[in-house]
């Protein structure tokens, strides 16, 4: 099995927000994140990943940032090619994978918010994830950012294209919203699985987990999915769910894919027992 | 061949020193160094020597920093021991060789300089380096720091020990300065080998070759060396050093290790050259 994280480069928070602010730089947060869930299992790879996601503790001008952004960031200035620096960084932790951004130039993400009737426009992935209010419609700054190259290429070539979990308007729905990336997913002639998240975050407040799927269809009318996975312990009546995902042409997969300790929050080797079966299965 | 370098941990200027003030660690620019000039060969160990060795330019927060100094610094600020640190990094660049701190805590420097018949001391690694007057005397802060113990057992385990080139009183001198390290070479069954500098530089200003052995034997007496090795072209007259070096008891050999284009500086591939058959010389 090969992996090919396509990771969004909207990040605006935090080190990431600083590193693209200051140096122009993709906001290597996210890409940092894949590509340490992606490390191998020998110790150089553990060790390194480890190191990428050590974050600076203190409040001198290191403060905050994880070692693996100022790589990242190192990198893609040294080799100039962000996807060159990112398969540099992913033979570093021994990645089972690679990681590409969506797009090669850092994003800017939109939205406009309700609440208590009034209508508000946002701008910044963090500020959007963060912020108070139903979301109306999201946006990406450019609206049509060239796409990597190497991500659409990826998706062609794919076996199954994999959505979320993750916050949903600011990590999911972002790639639908890259215009060459839309049609490519739309084109592949791979499958598509869709992961639930667990439970809604401040962005997607009184949504429910129908209407996530709801939105997908909203950003990319012609998107056609052929599994959704679903956390069985957190749908009670799974038929909601499933009548929304047969509208995407879709059946629902109900496995347990949580953590057992009550928090929102997958479980990597759960997630991993209820997704390779499926993968594995024939068209 | 095993290398291990021990590596003086005195430097107090530009990014180390920085670092070194705001988070206390090592000062990692030495280590860094000695780390990229033991680099692999292959793709990977090549590509994250040139990460170390890239130093961030601009104005911001980061620039003026090798990648490789915030590498070490976040290495040695999680695994908490430096030389486990260190033997993480030399694995990062697949290192022909271990590097290791001469001490495990920060040193300082300090020399007493005359210029014009006034003599005033001189705090810091890269002051004294850089600052104009003849040395007196040079000293370091704390006056017997513990050594670092892997050090020691490496001195006494060698079959040669060889001394710079380098800034001679703060990168070669040094360690002669830490008791357990001068004890060490002295009691060390290794051989000797001393490489003398192609010119003199700022701290070593007026200071002939013969001068540079001297200087060894005043701050370790009981120093044994068996071989000097000088540049051919630099000593057209090889008498004052050759007996400079047989007051230390060291034949002195002759070999063209500059590099070619007439700046003072060691040329790696001439040095080893010339380093290999006299280390694989019978006693």
């Amino acid at each position: 099995m090969e992996i090919t994280a396509v990771v969004t480069v909207a990040d605006d928070g935090g080190s990431s927000g600083r590193l693209r602010h200051d140096r122009g730089v993709l906001p290597p947060g996210d890409l940092r994140q894949a590509l340490a869930a992606l490390a191998g299992p020998d110790q150089l790879s553990v060790g390194n990943a480890a190191l990428f996601q050590y974050r600076f503790p203190g409040d001198d001008a290191l403060a905050g940032h994880p070692v693996g952004n100022l790589v990242l960031c190192g990198l893609m200035e040294l080799v100039g090619d962000p996807v060159l620096a990112l398969d540099h960084a992913a033979g570093m932790v021994g990645a089972v994978g690679r990681v590409l951004p969506m797009a090669c130039e850092p994003l800017g993400i939109e939205a406009d918010l309700e609440e208590d009737g009034k209508v508000t426009t946002i701008r910044g992935q963090h500020e959007v994830a963060v912020a108070n209010g139903r979301v109306l419609e999201v946006r990406i700054a450019p609206a049509a950012p060239a796409a990597c190259p190497e991500a659409l290429k990826a998706i062609a070539e794919a076996d199954w294209l994999v959505f979320g979990p993750g916050s949903w308007y600011t990590s999911v729905i972002p790639h639908l919203l890259v215009p060459e990336l839309g049609t490519a997913i739309v084109a592949s002639p791979a499958r598509r699985l869709v992961t639930l998240n667990l439970a809604a975050d401040n962005e997607t407040a009184g949504l429910s987990l129908p209407d996530h799927l709801g939105a997908l269809a909203r950003y990319l009318p012609d998107l056609r999915v052929d599994i959704v996975l679903v956390d069985s312990h957190v749908v009670p009546d799974p038929d909601p769910v499933a009548r929304a995902a047969a509208s995407l042409g879709a059946r629902i997969a109900l496995a347990s894919v949580a953590v057992q300790d009550g928090t929102a929050r997958h479980d990597p080797v759960r997630m991993g027992h209820a997704l390779v079966p499926l993968l594995g299965t024939a068209r």
